[in-house]
């Protein structure tokens, strides 16, 4: 019988013997995560995406993210046990599903306003083939008030049946990290639960603390749940803002920013972040923008999430500023200039390029030069480029008169200023927009002008002597 | 013999055996606990305060801060021991100590640029002491740059020493909270040490190491310690701006930002903070202009630093509006209302009134009505104020029209809507600035109208019937 049908205790129990099917729509990166996740628990899953690469890749057992191991593994075991099928027919997923889960990612349009086409045509589909009984939830970020105002109608007119009634219907949002997705998912967070009424988050409740280790958080209403999401995301991102800004005010007196945060988060009610070159990913750089467009609707300005946003994307901006005059400094010609670029995806660990200030530089230094060299040890290419990849940062730099690392991988912590500049094999400048390099007593075998983030501009001659130097970058 | 003039080990063993004098200059709050801590680890002490009512209290044994129980405990100890003495004669202070350590407070002036004649005063008095071998720690909160560019020249030129060689010149700041000094100063958080030679820096970091138990952190420069102690409290005035930001978000749209706030904390990354209704305290409502002050000095504009100090500043304001609108809202005439303010300190716990929102808003409530009782259990008096500070909020909030909570003292939690409404015997206004009420679930004699922080309004029915209400106090 279907789960919103039976108690909670019987539903359960029928998850554990494999008699239910989740079907998640949108199997990308969180939605195979959570997929895999309901499957470890028993249910049998059924997987939509229109990937055909990522169906061929799952069809065969392996995962398209190969970086994440603890979610391969378990791909691979329940492939094996027949429990994992995909298919890029949402209609047969929503037809043959008891839990109705849904990932596909909500982006903005060019006016910065979620395109939320993706999640209307979703909820018909699903809605097409909701039975009484049924459980829905909802999973991807989505602006305050969609799963009530939105997404609740089109399912309900689509089949007819009543919400909270008929079917149970969630809004959970996912909190995993690209590297860590699985066991960010399964052990280590509580999993936020919001509902509009209370019979359908005690049943989800229930249901999901079956299959998520660190138990569940009940939220008041769907609309509590989406913002709370939301809101993890903003405080990230005006603390990015804040270290940004502060590593400028750092770079500008002269003062190492990374000295001070160490020793202000010795404080253990201070969590000063790490500076960067610009916010990447699917998240952060969206999720502003949903919560300042209902601030809008409501004429309420939010001005800390409005000038943080500004801040994060002026940011590239700043490091592409830094690039040219770092080359200026050395007396280079850019367009004679060879350079090397480290790192293509958002941030360490990851190959997701999405919204990556590595794409912007690179398309940045495209314009200054032909001879550009890129490496980055997960990222597989990068749609219109047609760059070799190389796997090993020694290959880009060989030759090089310009060092950019742009994203930290665990594979660059080993990169350091003797070896750049023996594989250059002349001046160089480092553009160190991640601060990956630590150690400054060198004797490199070139001058090497090393510009970090956050750090005042160094030059350092080739007997080690370290002078700092004002490359005069920095706009009001 | 002095300490500088012998080696690290030599001088904590003097320190250790009451050889050397301490002089505090400041003996506030931050310089008693300082002084305290040197004094537990063996040093002499002269505190030195222009504030009488200081001198005599601690004079007698007693602390002028008894809400500090840890503190006031080891101040009687080190008077009984004869190792404490205080004086408002800072030359002799300054003649008679080996260790100087400055804590005077640095204000702003009127027009937001700090106001340095106390540190430049306080400098030129220690100069004129100075001996060849002492050490000079300055734990005053400052300007980036003070240290080197103000006080070293003033101390050298008054002494005709030379800092780093003739004595040992270091910036540590004080990192201590109101209602827990001396736990904070001796046991909670490793203390910062700042110097401009590599001399000093050992010299003044051994010492120290035996006064604190959690050792030191070093910085490579004065001015990189005195950005560390700003760049804590900007860390902090940010994010209760955006806690502020986002609980009128919430108000707006209808969720409670209290429930939203623990349950994205639940992910581990993420320290949302308080919302409240303005920063008060020495600290935080002074340190972002110290930073933006040295900014626009070199053409930097700290944009989220400002913005999140106007919000800041504007969180009171928005407060009084929503007094007036709550009293609109059920129909009173203000002037006729009794009010009764609950809390007077910037925060609980302490009886620091210093740039307290309260203050403001017993300001702003004075000019509605004639009928204003005043509670605070731990503030004893307020400046140009003639009120009796009643201890018991209860016998502020008899016969009541409106209650307003402005600190969130320990006393208040025990604060209930129900013996709210029996008290204050008819239609009530709650106005609860710091979310002391936590239950809901109550059946009040007469109707409530409760306004929290990030909460939407509240009516509360006699028979416990609740509903949100807006109270159309919202600005863009």
């Amino acid at each position: 019988m279907k789960p919103f049908l039976l108690t909670t205790r019987e539903a359960v129990e029928n998850l554990r013997k494999s008699v239910y099917t989740v079907g998640v729509f949108g199997f990308g990166h969180v939605g195979l995560t959570v997929g895999v996740g309901w499957g470890l628990a028993g249910a049998r899953v059924i997987g939509m995406t229109l990937d055909e690469d990522a169906i061929r890749i799952l069809s065969s057992g392996a995962s398209p993210f190969p970086e994440e191991e603890y979610l391969s593994k378990h791909v691979l075991e329940l492939k094996r046990k027949g429990l994992l099928e995909v298919t890029k027919d949402y209609e047969y997923g929503a037809r043959k599903s008891d839990i109705k889960i849904v990932t596909v990612p909500v982006y903005l349009s060019e006016n910065k306003k979620p395109d939320l086409t993706p999640i209307i045509e979703v909820s018909k589909k699903i809605g097409g083939g909701l039975n009484k009984g049924d459980v829905v939830i909802i999973e991807t970020s989505l602006p305050p008030g969609t799963t009530r105002k939105l997404i609740r109608p089109i399912l309900e007119e689509a089949s007819g049946l009543k919400a909270d009634e008929d079917f149970a219907l969630a809004y959970s949002p996912e909190r995993i990290s690209a590297g860590t997705a699985l066991e960010d998912f399964l052990e280590k967070y509580p999993k936020i639960i919001g509902c509009d009424s209370p019979k359908s988050l005690e049943f989800v409740s229930e249901l999901y603390s079956a299959v998520v280790k660190k138990g569940v958080i009940k939220m008041s209403s769907t609309i509590a749940a989406e913002t709370e999401k939301l809101f993890e995301g903003i405080y990230r991102d005006v603390n990015i803002a804040l270290a940004n800004e502060l590593a400028i005010f750092c770079e500008k007196i002269g003062v190492p920013y990374d000295e001070i945060q160490i020793a202000a988060n010795s404080q253990p009610f201070s969590h000063l972040h790490n500076p960067g070159i610009g916010v990447g990913g699917a998240c952060i750089p969206v999720y502003p923008h949903f919560i300042l467009n209902v601030a809008t609707e409501h004429s309420v300005d939010l001005q800390i999430i409005r000038v943080a946003r500004r801040i994060n994307e002026y940011a590239t901006e700043l490091f592409t500023g830094k690039i040219v005059n770092a080359i200026r400094f050395l007396g280079k010609d850019p367009s004679l200039c060879n350079f090397a670029l480290l790192g293509l995806s958002f941030r360490g660990g990851t190959s997701d390029i999405r919204f990556s200030p590595a794409l912007k530089i690179l398309s940045f230094i495209e314009k200054l030069s032909v001879n550009v060299k890129v490496c980055d040890p997960l990222v597989k290419s990068v749609e219109g480029k047609d760059y070799e990849i190389l796997r090993d940062w020694r290959d880009a730099v060989r030759g090089a008169d310009v060092v950019i690392i742009a994203s930290d991988h665990k594979e660059f912590r080993e990169i350091n200023i003797e070896e750049l500049s023996n594989l250059a094999g002349k001046e160089l400048a480092i553009l160190d927009g991640r601060n990956v390099i630590s150690s400054f007593n060198v004797k490199p075998r070139y001058r090497v002008l090393y510009v970090g983030t956050g750090r005042p501009a160094l030059i350092i001659e080739k007997n080690g002597y370290k002078n700092h130097v004002d490359l005069g970058i920095f706009k009001s």
